[in-house]
């Protein structure tokens, strides 16, 4: 047990090249939570007007980004060290998922041991000497014919999937604000004053297909999930529609 | 059934405001195999230099894109419709998740019915009208103190999702390369040399505290998963530092 605040992971850049690059990711960081961004030698120096004109809302990852010389450094004080590459490495060296990454970083995090994502240089990616210092390496899936991921959309989807580790969203709802799903009362009605019009307006061309072609009317109206509001609109409708038919008549 | 090969889900940008954003948008499709860009009403026209100039790589993906001056134009060949937003809408609808968005899309393409992911204007989104086309919303879930996601990054998540569902790597592997899991019969080999050289050594201060001090030391190496190589250098070592201990003494 510690009495330490559990800490959201930090993001690690290792030599970035690209100001825009390093703003870029600042935001997409505080888009999914992170705040902590720690960068190891920027080539052009810190701070990067570059950085900050990408940063547009995430000036604050900047301003308390911490730089560091050297990559042991920036690890100090970090319990679990994922390595992001390309591709694997001639190491035995565990390699995840991004998604078992972000699963990962959360039962760290809720143990209260801070992870960190290290981030290699746009052209080189980490050196293998750096990976050795990793607990594993994680690797975001790409299509064959184009693997040139850029940076700051490795740090967006290892952030993302820390954000949705820890996140309770469900996968799937309809709001329904102040309609409410129609009770089957309503719903039954509403097939009765419809068959009703179809057989007034000779609909069904003859006995023998109208049970068939009536399930699968319901079954069409079934899969809306109808509101009490939208069976009341197709009541309209349907009156509205015969309405007409009838003077055409 | 049908004889068309299954197409993955195409991306619609509605009335995308920066060329750096589609540009973006098209590099980051590609990383995740999508090549189907449609584009509605683009603010700066078409082509777009600045585009051009983000795509690196994807610059296929640009000059195939296909230009519309309406939604429903663009959509026509479309079997499903998901609307990313920022946050729903005061519409009965489905709202997923980015991650079922993924799945949903691979369940369609299986079927050979291709998907469309539609992303609005950077500054105001899609129109409630827009929305009205869509099978579900969907939302990549963000932290609440900076929602503003960038558009390029929106697509990035959602190709991602798109990718992951389809793609069979393993959440989790050790690559050994050439070397191998050592066999058991090395490993209790390795314990029996460590600790007859720490019973040398005088390690062990007492008897009471030997058999779990051997224990704890045990489950710390086997937890290294330690391949053969690696037990052969760890005996390295100790004959080393005892040598070195012999000498010293």
């Amino acid at each position: 047990m510690t009495d330490l605040a559990p800490l959201p992971p930090a993001i690690i850049l290792v030599e970035p090249q690209m100001g825009e690059n390093i703003g870029a990711a600042a935001r997409v960081m505080l888009n999914f939570g992170l705040k902590d961004l720690r960068i190891v030698n920027p080539r052009d120096g810190w701070p990067n007007p570059k950085a900050i004109d990408m940063a547009k809302g995430a000036i604050s990852v900047l301003e308390s980004a911490k730089i560091y010389n050297c990559i042991t450094n920036a690890i100090d004080d970090i319990h679990y060290v994922y390595a992001t590459t390309a591709r694997p490495r001639e190491m035995v060296k565990p390699v995840i998922s991004a998604r078992k990454c972000g699963e990962d970083m959360f039962l760290a995090f809720k143990s209260a041991q801070q992870s960190a994502l290290l981030f290699g240089r746009e052209r080189s990616g980490l050196t293998n000497d750096e990976i050795s210092y990793a607990d594993a390496i994680t690797i975001i899936p790409v299509f064959h014919e184009y693997t040139s991921l850029n940076i700051a959309q490795a740090v967006s989807i290892l952030s993302y999937e820390w954000f949705v580790a820890q996140d309770s969203s469900p996968d799937y709802e309809v709001d329904f604000g102040n309609a409410a799903p129609a009770p089957k009362a309503d719903i039954v009605r509403f097939f009765e004053h419809l068959e009703f019009e179809l057989d007034n307006n000779g609909f069904f061309k003859t006995n023998t297909i109208r049970p068939k072609m009536v399930r699968n009317i319901r079954n069409m109206f079934v899969r809306a999930a109808l509101t009490d509001q939208d069976v009341r609109t197709l009541r309209g409708i349907i009156s509205s529609l015969s309405q007409k038919s009838a003077k055409d008549v």
